[in-house]
């Protein structure tokens, strides 16, 4: 069993997704939330304090063994840029100092890996992911549903890399 | 006395100086290096990983009392305000993260602060970091000596600000 954190970070909200793997490649849903990072205070080095302890906090309380994390498109202007990049920088160097390894994944590859086409929007996405979870019509944050949808695409890149999951499985099935 | 902590954060290399100010707000060198972010990996996450503990040591060994840290100006393309970001926001984030509060200094105020002017270059900067920490000769890496201009621009500024340290010495002085 994997349980794999999805982190989508932004410099406002970060969203969180918590998916676990069994030997097989299916996946559960287990937890998900958008961690707001305005409430206490406009200050931007405040902001990233709050982004440490609240990441800090689901990784104590979730206990992931890894984590995946969306890289960045870059269509944007090095204002967003630089912001996006201290949230980023902020979630990455939390879960490194915290042992676990990130991965990170484009979001062509994470539309590709969900709905089969890199051009998908959000909506399609947000639709699978319902679907893959079996979270039915359960309300979910864009942010949050971004986060799982990242952790999703680990799974399934994992089990396509190494199947050995899934070929274990399959062989436990065989006999 | 203060210990101040200035960072010059980059993705490559970050640098450190430790500075002391006493109540009469004289400056006095503590330290200052280059932390080498390229050392052990290209991997970008793992650079991040070990901004983060080479600085958790710095701030273990030299125990500021407050960071500064400079400002970005934004004449860069989104590509590399984005990984300076993440530099920033991994350097903030850990700072943050250890109980210090953070203060952030435009990279024109520093150059006034120092040398007089918002347009001096980075050479008449070196130069005012060496005269007002007696360095003399003292070879200085560019990003170390950036460090050192940031915090020494901490100092001036507390003390134009509160002027407590400064009055409190001066009335000392006239008894």
């Amino acid at each position: 069993m994997t349980r794999i954190l999805g982190i989508d970070p932004g410099s406002q909200r970060t969203g969180i997704g918590v998916i676990d793997v069994d030997a097989t490649g299916k996946c559960a849903y287990v937890h998900c939330q958008a961690l707001n990072l305005l409430v206490d205070t406009q200050d931007f080095p405040a902001r990233l304090g709050k982004l440490v302890f609240d990441l800090e906090d689901v990784l104590a309380e979730w206990k992931p063994t890894v984590v995946a994390i969306e890289s960045v498109f870059m269509d944007k202007s090095a204002t967003s840029a630089l912001k996006l990049g201290h949230a980023r920088g902020a979630a990455i160097a939390t879960v490194v100092r915290n042992g676990l390894a990130v991965h990170e994944y484009a979001p062509r590859l994470i539309k590709q890996s969900l709905v089969g086409g890199g051009a998908a929007d959000k909506a399609q996405v947000q639709h699978m992911v319902r679907l893959l979870l079996n979270l039915g019509e359960k309300k979910l944050q864009a942010d949050a549903a971004d986060a799982l949808a990242v952790a999703l695409t680990h799974a399934h890149m994992s089990a396509t890399a190494g199947r050995t999951g899934l070929a274990t499985a399959l062989l436990r099935r065989r006999r």
